[in-house]
């Protein structure tokens, strides 16, 4: 068989935008670890004769369809029937799921609906896989026509039973050769200026493949390796890094998946120093990007969010003066912002962001999107201004991820980027 | 021509899981607004042979389709190419493209590459559509198999170009008749409890169909009235409400696509009040979701996020005896938090939430997910403690949507819900 497969997503919420699915992302990204591809992805919504299509010509096309969604115990739930009767297999009961739901509702100290009888349904012949995370355990049908595997839609369901149950069973199946893959992270420079500088070097790579993958916070490049064994793969793709590092290293933050602000605290950890950030116009966004990272509290002590004036001038101990001479968005207040978090705290370093997010709030001398980042590092502090584009949510975003690059040393740059 | 199209997004890395696609959702959301059903949506990686087989069989499908993505400068964007050669129209380099490409990289004080003259390249009649966003312009392309729309994948673009160019195209070309929907969004009660209670009622509603929408925060109910005149479907809608809120409005914050946090500035600045948050596991992101809405500075003051316990003293006042002798996630610490920042800022009420986000962290009397969550209002404190399930981010979620239903009167509820 192909190591190849196409995921067909469930759900009329699906279509009409109700709900972003995720799953097909976290599901590519599994089955690549293990050399499988996913070909195609199609949606379709909760309509017996669109979910049999759907599945009925990716079967035709790659012989392994993952599913999700559909699952659920309302009327509008309809994949199991769907899949049953494309593959001409009778629903049987399943008394020891029914038990099993029993028992983790009564866990919860709650009575099960009847409404869940159809969740312990399943096709003649399927292999049940059970669901840790919720109600509606996974199921892996094989006929004459190929596989498919029903997986619940909701996210932490579909990811553990894609994890635990589905991959070593597709990893016996199929017949894959991994693919290695490398992702070097860059920040402050254009995808297009990126294409210009590292497009001449691509036929140098072959056959390692080069991918431009831009969001928020910068380009991602994607080196990949198809088909090839382990210790080739890693050679090639070492020899493209270095090419790529050659031409454009000065923007590259991290080779791997680390989030930006990952590397931030490997940085302050390394040198033994902690963190503080102050933060108006993102509202904690900072504070909350860092403490995403679990095991961040040995070099983030904390922060202040001041939203209002009197915040400012309450937790941070920036002057009234500075308030009222040059505005809350400011160099100076940016500054004292930094110094003042960083003297509450004890912090050795602090951060500090204050801005105009928008919509409203613009003038012709700050506009909206104008931004002040203050940096301090042990008795220096160092403030620039940015202007980004986008709206709210994005000049905040932006803003974030201009004031981690600032601990990287790619300020500057990011700051050109963001004209 | 029916009410119906098909979605074709473009990208290898879509599939590989490095981007999640939100531009379906957003489509689907503005579509279903003029009365337009997305039917399907494929995703096929940067291959001539995929865009062509997917764009191709979605036209012999419904004859009008939106496809994203592969519209960048370099190598890997194939869609014009692929779209020009099924449609068998030949491309031409468009001079006025190319000089608001130059001119817009002139703006940003940068050189523009010769990469981005592909962006320059239109099928023979086609419609360029004006990017003001970025630098791909959009293009129609109608021909004898039916109308192609090509858009940029980067989200603000799409959304830009879909909104201002395409959407007001589509209404003079489709025989739409608008869908009428209204989402209630409840917090607190399972998906399948919901099911249990609402599934009885289907019938009465009928022809409106319901759908149920599950995420992190609560489940979200979907009511819509399918190819309706406005008139008929509002009053149906009404009696459909009414109905659903006879049985589960206790669980309901609003109808409408309001964020809880929005639910909550209403109710706060409706009786003139303000608000202050002192966050520890949560670091910030009960800040960030508050003032992620555009207007939230005339309720919210600010906060503190008190990660190292030298935070919680220093910037909150919390007792060197209440750390030592209750722990840093206990009820004490989670009183004298809230107090600690409504003092500091003078506000009327404070939010704090303080708990083991894991996967660090836990003890057999406090196990990671354990959250005390303080509420203070106007001289009292009430405070409540909860055991979230999942991982470091959905405990973290969860711990903010709790926190947030506790100022709407549902804290009681979501506790529950969150066993």
């Amino acid at each position: 068989m192909p190591a190849s497969i196409e995921h067909v997503s469930i759900g009329t919420e699906l279509l009409l935008g109700d709900t972003i699915d995720s799953n097909v992302a976290f599901a590519g990204r599994a089955l690549s670890e293990i050399g499988v591809r996913v070909e195609r992805r199609t949606t379709v919504g909760d309509s017996i004769a669109e979910i049999q299509d759907a599945i009925g010509s990716a079967l035709d096309r790659t012989g392994v369809v993952i599913a999700c969604g559909g699952l659920g115990p309302t009327n509008d739930d309809l994949t199991r029937d769907a899949v049953a009767s494309l593959l001409e297999l009778p629903l049987d009961f399943d008394d020891s799921i029914w038990q099993e739901l029993v028992g983790r509702w009564r866990k919860f100290g709650r009575e099960i609906s009847d409404s869940n009888r159809s969740q312990a349904m399943v096709p003649r012949g399927a292999t049940v896989l059970r669901n840790r995370w919720g109600s509606a355990p996974g199921l892996w049908v094989e006929s004459a026509r190929g596989i498919v595997v029903l997986l619940p839609g909701v996210p932490i369901e579909f990811e553990g039973l894609l994890r635990e149950a589905v991959i070593p069973r597709l990893r016996e199946k199929l017949d894959s050769a991994p693919i290695h893959s490398r992702r070097l992270r860059t920040t402050g420079i254009a995808e297009s200026k990126l294409g210009e500088l590292l497009g001449p070097l691509e036929e140098q790579f072959a056959p390692i493949t080069l991918a431009y993958l831009p969001d928020q916070g910068g380009v991602d490049l994607r080196l990949t390796a198809w088909q090839l064994d382990e210790e080739t793969a890693q050679l090639k793709l070492d020899a493209a890094e270095q090419l790529v590092r050659h031409v454009a290293g000065q923007w590259i933050y991290t080779s791997g998946e680390k989030d930006l602000a990952v590397v931030v605290l490997e940085t302050l950890r390394a040198n033994q120093l902690t963190l503080a950030t102050a933060e108006s116009c993102t509202g904690g966004m900072l504070g909350a990007r860092i403490t995403a990272v679990a095991g961040s509290s040995d070099v983030y002590l904390g922060g202040v969010v001041s939203y209002a004036n009197e915040a400012k001038q309450e937790l941070l101990g920036v002057s009234v003066e500075t308030l009222e001479r040059h505005g809350a968005v400011s160099e100076q207040s940016a500054r004292e912002m930094a110094l003042g978090v960083a003297g509450r705290l004890g912090s050795d370093c602090a951060i500090a962001i204050t801005g105009i997010a928008g919509p409203g709030g613009g003038t012709a001398d700050k506009p909206v999107g104008t931004v002040w980042i203050a940096w301090f590092d042990r008795g220096a502090v160092n403030a620039k201004r940015f202007g980004f584009a986008g709206d709210r949510s994005q000049v905040r975003e932006r803003a974030v991820q201009a004031a981690l690059a600032g601990f990287v040393g790619l300020v500057g740059l990011v700051g050109k980027a963001s004209g």
